[in-house]
């Protein structure tokens, strides 16, 4: 309610600060008997994690979690998942000046007018370091998903910049480090070297979808599985907007072009990205999202301190010139989380229904191409 | 959890389906003592309601909201305000034919899957005649905001299919059927007469914006500001895109552009659209939205039934050519909603803190000009 | 939030007040495809109405439920489903004098205190006329429950004021209108005319029960479902106590005594009513609840008024010498809500659980004959 | 929704089990500024903990508590506080035979049951061991809630088995470890020393209240303070059940004995148990719970294992003959926590009356000497 919580039936509640002892988050409602061990958690944790590449923030942090309950045997028990990460590589002298000034772009003013206290330490609790326990709780929804319905998660980088990256296979995206999805990134090396050699930095365009879903994902009127992807998106740090499939396209485009045609094997298009009326078609979810650049830069900025002087804020630190770059593992997750949580309120209300939906279709001896709901 | 309840403090349920005897919805939350009677709802229904132009769909509908419980004696009470629409002009004859047919771009298909049954008429529950209710509930989030905190919220057209619309005044928005904040609609009218002619529909884009919002609304690391907000937008039906402040052109900026500088009498810019880590600045709220094209268009389209046999759909019936025209008095109300549940969620925890701040400041000697939290 | 709704998965949103045009439920999240009709519910309606006997309250309401949504061609559609009941007899004329006044054991002094203003006719939002609704919104949870499980809810009259009364039968039940489970009600109608010449009122104490639950329900550590009973049983207008099982007489057993004996066929007492850990063992529930005497008596009684000075209170009218007379349905009702949204809720995070535990059993070779989760 | 985060607006998320790495919980919500250490949370973590007196259990455990985020050079920041309390006397193997068997008036067949799959070491998750992180999260509520309002939260013991305990008063409880509020234990420890030595146990009656309590704080219809604290209260491990007040006494009381007269100056008496209408009176809470025996008994009990086989069980291992003793800081603490969250909701909501009840009070030219909401 005050806002560490996300999701109701898988409901994962974040904790911790950038320099405190510890992060983590306490997963409640994972169903029981899923085999689940810190290396199923590990591996996006590592792909989220700093130090990996010239292009991100140096800072170390090794990243490692540790699975405090919920698992018995190598199994989930149905019970609390709490998973705790330390804070290893602290350095809080970096951030001691900014104390008493608020960083133009960041939450240091809201935060110190909302509280009346912050922690400052590294961004406290508005880091996007926070994001971290949220990849190892979409890592246990990616898991259960994929062994349950064969969903698969997968994002990469669309834009830097002003760069943009066309699309040419899924394969290239662990092979740089920008999830991107081209064989030859020199260009983008020699952008973010030019970048971070200017004391700047860029926005990106992240690109997320999700195969394998389901028809039948999502709760009209409000907890549509679009509005909720939004939600998710528009919470991660530093995203501005959201496209769910034609996204912006679909204010040009006209009705009988956006409208995607169903034949008896399928959709033709899928300008809805996978989502009618707030419920999975069947067909991929796909998302697109917007990340400003990163506000901690070296340049000179304008403004003020806790006493309302004027202030020259220049940040020094360890700071990603894009944070869009290591955007690509948490939006995975977080939309991981969302399909997870509709998944779990999609049974609870409508477990009955396959055999409805199966009875009508053979009454008239036609089975759908399109995926069906098989959530019993 | 259903998903037809929005908010949780002031926790609106909406119930009914478009050719139903009623509509309606259940405030939950509302503070006591505000003045409030039907007129003060009217108003905004009539904003949104059908029929009123040759370009919207000529479904005639007073949309007459009734109070049922709540108020006494013209005050709310703080007990559940029920608001009640009755259905009078269900032509449901114009629908009977697509009951086994699924419509392309309509929640037909995914009604019908997720739940083994659906109510056909005039779209039943997915229609966004149920946007009507969040309209009245929006009135009065509207005015106890602006009573208590003299917040405004203002939507209008930014862009019609291929025509962009530039802002002149907000003056120009009441007096054309568009929302259009320009003096000329001529060519506006001229597009969409075309457009109607040709049986086609087009999308849109939507401008809403919050004055008034003091500094310290939003709850991280989840229930963000403007996390809520993409999460209200996007369930709005045929919303497909939305972006608070810069948004997509946060991907070009750079740095030292995007973070809006501080100075001791205000910021310089507002390209975090009034919000920053999830927490409102006390800058304006800057939010758009894009709208698919209307799906239901008289040029025919390649479907399936129920029984998975493919089939042409021709969808006749009285529709919006463009639904985004009446979507602006939506967007100005789920904006509304949303800031009003973050308002008394701001309450409930930091309701304390304007003394300590206050304190701070008088410290210091000098006094903020940035709106300060003042929900004491 | 503001404590109107009642359930999260199968969410009975209340409103109305005790004179005002109407009083009624929204149901969130009852699965399609459910048979239900307005018939389905007026008949526990009637069964907890006014008027039907000397020893309740001659207000004569007919309470004639209709529904007004998520009902289509008399199935459930999964969408909210409206309930209204028309008030039809409000003699607010009774009430007018203590607008004034807080007459004692009644919620006017809370209500005026908390919200700065009430509604005073008949109690306004605190009449036990809002129990309607949730005997209406349970009748649907029983049928449904019923036609999925096979439960059936059941309860009696144990005690009114000084009389106890024995157990004998159900089938007694429906043939008083105490709903006393005894076929000679004499002694009761004695004691209540007595009772109602002297001016005065009397407490009485309920059971109620459910066969037919099967083992697994309920969600500790918090919302086990001994808890949520508790919080549905306490929030029942006039309940000051609950038991469940052996309740107040497991202070005196010893523990070779209360645990209850497990055998290959089944336990062989219920001192645990039924849940053992917050989860239902298979076993009936069995709760008890004390109803404290009626506070609206024609005896005066000694107040104040809202300016603080003293007053002395009769209250005239129409009103039960015994609350508890009419509570027996409305506690049937408020179990069943528990136990649906428990329902709903198991199946989401354990709808895969019966396999395991199945195929655990078939490799023993044996079959448990204490009934087994069968929520798949 | 899984059941394991206690409140909405101040919530406790819980997690752990008994012979897991660690136990612990996150507090959402907690107001910032206020100031908070580990010593302000183990005098009543010490209160509860094990090995303190011959009468319970001898497993010794420090129970030593850490903050691992939300405060900030010793003042909570308004984000979460993750607190965790490390496991350290683990002795697994008094319990490996169990993993098997189902005792008697133990979690262990429901678990089973409704989960496929159970963390037999120490009761798992079902021991009472997780109640130390609510005793811990009840600290920062009683600190907050004292600091705040003056409230303070006492509890002592009522009865343990036969024997019924007078109150003489408060001074006592802390000096004997029954937590009886007698100078003289004498009967009550020899009475335990026999039980102990016939291998059985029993059970206890606990009284707890809250003096300061303001007037306004519940939300009907559904979550009224009593509601809410029996659901508090039939959650703790053993709780078979509730009274507010005059409890079950209300059965035979009458109207005009039971309705607390008010005067100018206060009411009369408290039956109420400071509630009226689920809305605070301003009067001390007053709630006492029933305990069953404990279960772990050395006695053999007939049950059967996960092959549904009779089965002989002895519980060896350490245990509280009396597990009562120990439920009084628990019972104090859950009854802090559910006034915490009805504070926080109030001022949501509410926190613009005072000025109104005031301002009323004032035209009549009076002071109400009852408690007046002062929320703002």
């Amino acid at each position: 309610m005050s806002g560490n919580t996300f999701g109701t039936l898988f409901a994962v509640t974040n904790f911790g600060e950038s320099h405190g002892p510890a992060i983590g988050c306490v997963i409640d409602g994972c169903p029981p008997g899923l085999s689940l061990s810190e290396a199923d958690i590990q591996g996006d944790l590592d792909r989220r994690r700093p130090g990996t590449s010239r292009h991100v923030t140096q800072r170390n942090e090794p990243d490692t979690v540790k699975i405090l309950s919920g698992v018995y045997e190598g199994k989930t028990t149905g019970t609390p998942i709490a998973l705790l990460i330390e804070n290893t590589d602290q350095r809080s002298k970096d951030y001691g000046q900014i104390a008493q000034q608020f960083r133009p772009g960041h939450a240091d003013f809201t935060y110190w007018n909302k509280y009346g206290i912050r922690d400052p330490r590294g961004g406290g609790r508005s880091s996007a370091r926070l994001t971290a326990p949220m990849v190892a709780a979409g890592a246990v929804a990616k898991k259960w998903l994929a062994e349950r319905h064969g969903m698969v998660f997968r994002g990469c980088m669309a834009q830097i910049g002003d760069i943009a990256i066309p699309f040419e296979s899924w394969d290239h995206v662990p092979n740089n480090p920008f999830f991107a999805p081209v064989a030859d990134v020199a260009a983008l090396e020699a952008y973010m070297d030019a970048l971070r050699k200017a004391g700047d930095s860029c926005g990106a365009r992240i690109r997320v979808t999700a195969t394998g879903v389901p028809v039948g994902l999502g709760e009209p009127l409000f907890d549509k599985l679009d509005a909720d992807i939004a939600f998710a998106m528009m919470g991660i740090n530093a995203v501005k907007a959201v496209e769910i499939g034609a996204g912006w396209n679909s204010v040009t485009q006209r009705g009988t072009t956006h409208g995607d045609s169903i034949t008896p094997t399928g959709f033709l298009s899928n300008n809805a990205g996978g989502i009618l009326g707030g419920i999975s078609t069947g067909q991929d979810l796909e998302v697109t999202i917007a990340i400003k650049p990163t506000s901690s830069i070296i340049s000179p900025r304008q403004s003020i301190d806790v006493n309302n002087q004027p202030v020259e804020v220049v940040t020094k630190g360890r700071h990603d010139p894009c944070v869009g770059i290591r955007a690509t593992p948490i939006a995975e997750a977080m939309l991981a989380l969302v399909v997870m949580e509709h998944a779990l309120r999609h049974r609870a209300q409508c477990g009955d229904v396959q055999a409805a939906s199966a009875r009508s279709r053979d009454d008239a001896g036609a089975a759908a191409a399109v995926p069906q709901a098989s959530f019993l």
